[in-house]
């Protein structure tokens, strides 16, 4: 049998990165009867690689109408299946990967890159960080109407340095149950690493939000309660408070989804197996640890 | 009667700068049965001003697909209406213009700013120049699937310093009838100042184009021409080939609607109602001159 004729048939572990409009999706995760970027890009791959069927695992299950820009997943491929893919002989797998799937994908799905990775590397644990954005425009007019897609208007006026003031307090090491929709048996606590806000030459606010990883609805959340001191409704204190009250505030505006893309994840160096299992380990215990009894 | 109660019952000029979305209309232009932009941003002004109709006269009258963030159009709004235009008083009708429309637009349109201007300028004959942006993605899987509505994806991968020197042959006073598509009267004598490319830090190509005026499929002809250059399928010599045959050349791909956008109009200061009706005459006159027998 295959699985038992050793190393040659080990399955093949390739990283993809992707991206895609969120628009017309009920998100990253499968349901039935509903069109999710899992089970678009699964159904693809299972076509280009002529098989039944193709489980994948993300870095970011994002919610319906967040984008990505920098999406990253992982699968295992029969050693065969993988062999097989190059129509022509000039190109390997890894090459024919992307344009094969270009040739079935639905147009708001995009994959850049496909790499063969070692079988330590696990897109969602492995990764150290991940980093999103959040685009909002405050000034009417000023949106470019083919925007409005990943774009969310609101008003008044955004101050931007004291929405970048109000967002510092809130980095680091914290339970973030305040800005998170609680999940059975899911930690809250994350190590909030990067929460600044800049406002583009053409005028666009965006907010960048890195963390080791985010729970329900929490960059969202986050995004909302900043605009509140950034628009002047709440004082430079409130983010610290609703942070310190440690159970979700319904004061917290959780800002529309179609603002928020998923931009990039950050790996440990693909090269260094050790580091890339050693960071999975460490990623599920952390959490364990710091979160009593909760576990990823 | 209104007309003979003298200046104070003037019509009032009313600069328009705007945007839209190009994807679901049929171009600037209305046409019957069709969705336009035209049509929909007049009927918006007709009725926040409450008027039975009202006449725009615009910068570039774009194709069907092609964008805009930096539109402009005039048109004569008469004084009762205009006076009558803010609902609160401590907004002038140039601030409530704006915000009204704001209320009764499409989403795909875009009302940035409404001014009082001399009833010497014109949207469309003082302008001194228009700039257009053309967006390329030329690498499988490197377009935000989010910027596909106004973006136009290539193969093979374009050599962009190529592409720009190749255009720069283009600059000046020429008749570019090998890139317009003809129409009875019209000169297709223009002056090209601007043709440069550069790849953003995205990795998407952009082409900007800059001239006094231009014919009907003017810049997406121009863009297709120099592509074929970028790609190595045409020499270099080929788009100064092109232009020198003075006929419309169908070697030349007229690009797609959606990746071209109009970003900006020029015009000469608003404070100097001479330089703007000079330009509306000499912007005719020259033309009419250079090209014989047509006219605008």
């Amino acid at each position: 049998m295959e699985q038992e004729s050793g190393e040659a048939h080990d399955p093949v572990r390739v990283r993809l990165d992707f991206g895609y409009d969120g628009t017309d999706f009920c998100g990253w995760a499968a349901q039935p009867g509903l069109r999710s970027v899992e089970a678009e890009l699964s159904a693809a791959l299972a076509r280009v690689l002529r098989l039944p069927g193709v489980r994948l695992t993300v870095a970011g299950r994002t919610d319906a109408g967040v984008h990505a820009t920098g999406a990253v997943a992982h699968l295992d491929v029969p050693a065969p299946a993988w062999a097989a893919l190059p129509g022509r002989s000039d190109r390997t797998p890894q090459q024919a990967l992307p344009v094969r799937l270009a040739g079935v994908l639905p147009p708001d799905i995009v994959v850049r890159a496909a790499q063969v990775v070692p079988s330590a590397f696990d897109a969602r644990f492995s990764a150290l960080w991940r980093r999103y954005e959040y685009r909002l425009g405050d000034r009417l007019g000023w949106l470019d109407p083919c925007r409005r897609r990943d774009t969310v208007e609101i008003r008044p006026q955004l101050n931007v340095a004291s929405a970048h003031r109000a967002a510092q307090v809130l980095l680091g090491l914290h339970d973030f149950a305040a800005f998170c929709k609680r999940r059975q048996g899911a930690t809250t606590i994350r190590t909030l690493q990067e929460f600044s806000w800049r406002r583009e030459p053409d005028g666009v606010v965006v907010a960048t939000v890195i963390a080791d990883a985010f729970c329900h609805s929490m960059v969202r959340a986050l995004v909302g309660c900043t605009v509140a001191v950034g628009q002047g409704r709440r004082p430079s204190s409130w983010p610290e408070s609703v942070l310190l009250g440690r159970s979700r505030d319904s004061g917290v505006t959780v800002m529309p989804a179609r603002g928020l893309c998923l931009r990039e994840v950050g790996y440990p160096s693909m090269t260094d197996p050790v580091a890339l299992a050693d960071r999975a380990r460490a990623a599920r215990s952390v959490r364990v640890d710091l979160a009593g009894r909760t576990s990823e």
